[in-house]
């Protein structure tokens, strides 16, 4: 029926390398799956395979740790380097406890380690960093992919990221071209008639963990298509993700 | 193709009072849409409804504030009774500043308001309560629902929750029965033979964040169906989803 959403993993993208094109591979991906994009799409690309692409990969044995991330390493039994690279990448650190090392990257995102992690990439002495700026990394992948297929589409970046009181981690937005992260309901009347106040839904964050329903972590899976979605299309930011300080309660 | 998932609304589920037989409307609905539910369908059932049919709602004219409640509500022009509700439904306050409100409940959810909010609701003095035993409701939808398809399924209670250091609300799970809420990837293997750690996924709240996608608000679709996913049966509880205070850095 047509107003359902469907959740269209795509299988079938190499392991990607630095300087590769990656549209061309998810393209190929798409075409092996038999898939044409259709119009108002969601693509979720995972951050791993931009990041390798794009090249913001580090290789340890090249990371010269500080003295404050030797000392915090040899007390929490980490890879001093790996510190190292955490700090280079964050902003602010929020929380150094525990061994857990919680921090505001530069993008704004709280999250574990700065999003900086080592599975899924080729060669253990290399770790992957988040893309500098998701925003144009999902603009040249919604460019390329709008001209393939002549269709207009929205794309989003995702990754793994913690949560504040909940266990386990979900999949969210850290990156999107194409549409408002947003779903406004605010002022909106509800069916009795009453003014809704704050009601917003990050529908980017549900779309991105939506994708990772299909994308696993070991499925090796990067890439879905989302089709059906209501959305606004718009030049959506990942600012609108972000809180700003001022208005956290929990930074 | 078998590998997608399809994200199915539910619509046709008419205001729900309490003492309403909410597993006989669920039916209803489900044949009007000539949907027959089939083994490992996951459904995500708006708390409202629940609620509803639980009778947990209050009539803010038989609640008398306390000092407290009255004070708070005088210095952030709030209604006292709204606030005295919210506070009953709290085991701890959180945050209490610039005019939010965020409670631990009873349950150990970490939310504004305690979940209390008069949004679809009828009658602008009626406010809905957050089930006290949402795994409960889950347990006697999954039970009725199974009796009447003759299929093994998974019940989701899901509502509306903000979170820290993003922008907007998604929905999350408050309550589940017939699946365990983690998608559990530590020590498995990725690709390239390294040992995951962390890597936990709470599926159960990516699952219910998917629903909203077509539940919306203003919709009034406080059912969906989401067919063809990968989960663990079992006997999930809430208990899976709250991360408890003392391994918590933001409580």
């Amino acid at each position: 029926m047509n107003d359902e959403i469907r959740i269209i993993p795509v299988p079938g993208i190499p392991e990607v390398r630095p300087g590769d094109d990656l549209n061309a591979l998810m393209i190929a991906a798409l075409e092996q799956r038999g898939l044409a994009l259709e119009d108002g799409d969601v693509l979720v690309v995972a951050q791993k395979i931009v990041s390798k692409a794009e090249g913001y990969l580090v290789q340890l044995s090249e990371v010269e740790p500080s003295q404050f991330a030797r000392d915090y390493a040899e007390r929490t039994g980490k890879d001093a380097r790996h510190v190292e690279t955490v700090l280079r990448e964050a902003k602010r650190i929020v929380r150094m406890e525990r061994g857990v090392l919680i921090v505001e990257t530069k993008h704004g995102f709280v999250c574990a380690n700065a999003g900086v992690d080592t599975s899924n990439v080729e060669g253990a002495e290399t770790i992957a960093l988040l893309p500098p700026d998701p925003d144009a990394s999902a603009r040249r992948i919604r460019d390329g992919l709008e001209r393939r297929y002549g269709v207009r589409l929205a794309v989003i970046i995702s990754d793994t990221f913690g949560r504040a009181w909940r266990e386990g981690h979900t999949n969210i937005a850290i990156g999107l071209a194409g549409m408002l992260p947003m779903q406004d309901y605010v002022g909106q009347d509800d069916v009795f008639g009453y003014t809704m106040r704050v009601t917003t839904i990050c529908i980017a964050d549900e779309l991105a963990g939506a994708a990772e329903l299909v994308q696993g972590k070991v499925k090796q899976v990067p890439l879905a298509v989302l089709r059906g979605v209501e959305y606004v299309p718009g030049e959506g930011t990942l600012e609108m993700l972000v809180r700003p300080i001022e208005r956290d309660l929990f930074r």
